[in-house]
């Protein structure tokens, strides 16, 4: 299986001298720690939270004159062949492209972190594709689906997060290590990215 | 620049036993030759013709028995920042993506070597993309364009071929450099491409 996933935007003048993302004592991952969080995160999610064996950074990486990440892209690849490439910036349009090909099918989404709609949200499946029989056109051809909410997702996420602490509140539930987990994984990841661009590209091992 | 080309499709037995593009001493590129090159065309074609300084293969090269490539990636750099990567493969499914990011627009194909639908093809731009005030949703997004053409896209490029022979045979010009051009530049990055996997992914330079 191979992923791409691409998050980017042109962040404007005022966000690149005093955003808390561009300030090497406040959040000094950069556009890694910001944008490049989601890229992993739908890397991970595509691979069912598997992490990669190694990390390692692409060309082309941007800093600031503090010396923080303002574009970068990796691979990461696991054992088993499986590969994911990403790219994220503050300095190009804005995107955010996940594309996940299978050896049966293909799934894309052009909105993953901010939807273009509030209400709605759509992505393409793409099932055992093919060719029509003369190579015309293609006789199979992705389908695109529709999610509509009721509650927007920032909404949603806040719901998640109080239901989980009503839960040890009110229930005496044990904290739920689902999403500490899925975060500490993401990291891990991020972390391994950063120290391959330190490195001068040199594959990093993932550490968890 | 950013440029991300995946294009793949699941090949059937038959092909995987017999055709020309699994002989080692037929097609010996494999998928490298066959779908790599309309990945590396396109990367060329977003980026002027300009070729890139190295090309590196990425992890997770698929060979036959033969020791054809079957599945392979690379990125491709240039000396400004510039960075590509694609993906070629006759294992996954049938997926031609194309994916452009400049500062200022994004340009996206899901069909580009053959298109969904005989007589039309779209194609999607995203120009100063925004999120809306309150980042709920976007708030200028992309949009699609459709071209229609009454003549398929296979029989224009014969039509071209032979008004670029009758210029020669009837006008008595000199044969146009312009594909052989684009075509020798296609075959430089495959074959970096090429010897950065066999020499265990180091980067090679692009010779022309």
């Amino acid at each position: 299986m191979q992923v791409q996933s691409v998050i980017t935007f042109a962040a404007k003048p005022g966000f690149l001298e005093n955003d808390i993302r561009v300030k090497p004592d406040l959040d000094a991952l950069g556009a890694l720690g910001d944008v490049g969080w989601y890229c992993t995160r739908s890397i991970l999610w595509a691979n069912d939270f598997e992490l990669p064996q190694t990390a390692t950074a692409l060309p082309g990486t941007v800093y600031n004159k503090a010396g923080v990440i303002l574009s970068c892209g990796a691979y990461l690849d696991w054992e088993d062949g499986r590969v994911a490439t990403f790219l994220c910036s503050f300095l190009s349009n804005l995107t955010m492209d996940v594309l996940v090909i299978g050896s049966k099918g293909t799934l894309r989404f052009n909105d993953i972190v901010i939807p273009y709609e509030e209400d709605k949200v759509s992505y393409t499946t793409g099932i055992e594709c093919t060719y029509n029989d003369l190579a015309t056109g293609w006789g199979v051809k992705p389908s695109e689906h529709i999610v509509t909410t009721d509650i927007p997702q920032d909404a949603l996420m806040v719901k998640e997060f109080c239901n989980l602490v009503a839960k040890i509140k009110y229930e005496g539930a044990e904290p739920d290590n689902t999403w500490p987990i899925i975060s500490r994984k993401t990291q891990a990841v991020l972390d391994a990215v950063k120290a391959s661009i330190d490195s001068g590209r040199k594959p990093v091992d993932i550490v968890y």
